[in-house]
């Protein structure tokens, strides 16, 4: 365990492998500096396991370390297991899809307090998180009010300073681009996963491809990703 | 989803398989009614897994459903796998007690979000957990300070109106067996599982078990756990 100062240096950034995670990144290495960044990445049964690549893509690409860490838990409460009561909770695969069904109400509580362990044990003091309450269909954990009281939270029972950074809480679309183009991290976001049909090159014509599209056209830059392969 | 007056009147509780919580079954049992009661016990790789047999001997014996659920991310994080960089994270032996090594700071504060997630699906708006802040050596996880500010975080990122009750706070471990003797819950107590070496009937002489015999001892009543077998 590093001393005092060394854990007020240190921040841990939760990298999806999406556009808003990947700007935060590079926003932490700008802040921290990037001996003192690293990065987790969570792997839940997400739809898209091209987001684990695009990951640790990303954070070899930006040169940062990445842990990917299992969490089995949201696809067992996803599914229909919920309702039995058998020992065993077998991965729901949703019949539309043929994915896991994994939404779980508050994810981001999970993942910033699975995170939060993470850094106590390597004696990092700062979490970096993507969320933002701004341009998106206002999922409740993504809002400042509920990092503010899960902070409260993870101090009171971690005992530690821990703090949560969220960079693009207030930024629209648009604003995250230009702040992407700031901090150098457009060619990470040519590597940067956002469609929902799991394409990539995206599909261009799902809701997260028109909204990312959007935001690039908005803010007068091309996105890099459009060009891949 | 149920209306929110059935919302209000149910009620999930923590089960560990352990003489707290599974007073607080009986605790719940009697403040909401045996057929608004559920349980929800975490399979998270726990040092003595007959931990998990106990919990649903108990629910199954107080009439009461029970769900296991895997957290398969407390053995990823408590071994040394976490300084690597490597995508796939082992589950970590500890080499003195060759168990994993499945310490996370924090612990109760996981259980207790992916309980609310559980309970948010089911329109369930009470947890009750036997978290103690009396007679422990002092896990700042199970402070009720730490409760109130969990609470504070489920009811921001969920969007609920979610209770976490915590009936045995302030409680002595004399005054959590005679709770249980006014609870009925005695006869559930023999089929609890407390101590550390993982002995059923227990080896009498580990902290947790002189800890327990001493809540008996104090309260004047027979542990039914010792007559066990």
């Amino acid at each position: 365990m590093e001393g005092f100062q060394a854990m007020m240096d240190q921040a841990l950034v939760v990298l999806s492998g999406g556009q808003d995670s990947t700007t935060c990144l590079y926003w932490a290495i700008k802040k921290f500096g990037i001996e003192c960044v690293s990065s987790v990445t969570f792997d839940y049964g997400q739809r898209h396991r091209i987001e684990l690549d695009c990951a640790q893509e990303i954070a070899a690409f930006a040169g940062v370390p990445n842990v990917v860490l299992p969490i089995d838990t949201f696809a067992a409460l996803g599914g229909n297991a919920l309702t039995d009561t058998s020992v065993d909770v077998e991965t729901q695969i949703d019949a539309e899809t043929g994915l896991p069904n994994t939404f779980v109400p508050g994810r981001n509580l999970i993942f910033l307090t699975f995170a939060a362990a993470f850094a106590y044990q390597r004696g990092i003091a700062n979490l970096v998180t993507g969320v933002a309450q701004t341009d998106y269909s206002g999922y409740p954990d993504c809002r400042a009010e509920t990092m503010t009281a899960l902070q409260s939270a993870l101090r009171a029972g971690m005992e530690s300073d821990i703090r949560i950074h969220t960079p693009l809480m207030q930024l629209s679309k648009q604003e995250t681009v230009e702040l992407a183009r700031e901090l150098g991290a457009l060619p990470a976001l040519a590597m940067t996963h956002t469609c929902y049909n799991g394409e990539r090159p995206p599909c261009g014509h799902c809701p997260a491809c028109e909204l990312r599209a959007k935001g690039f056209a908005d803010a007068g830059v091309t996105d890099p990703l459009i060009f891949r392969q």
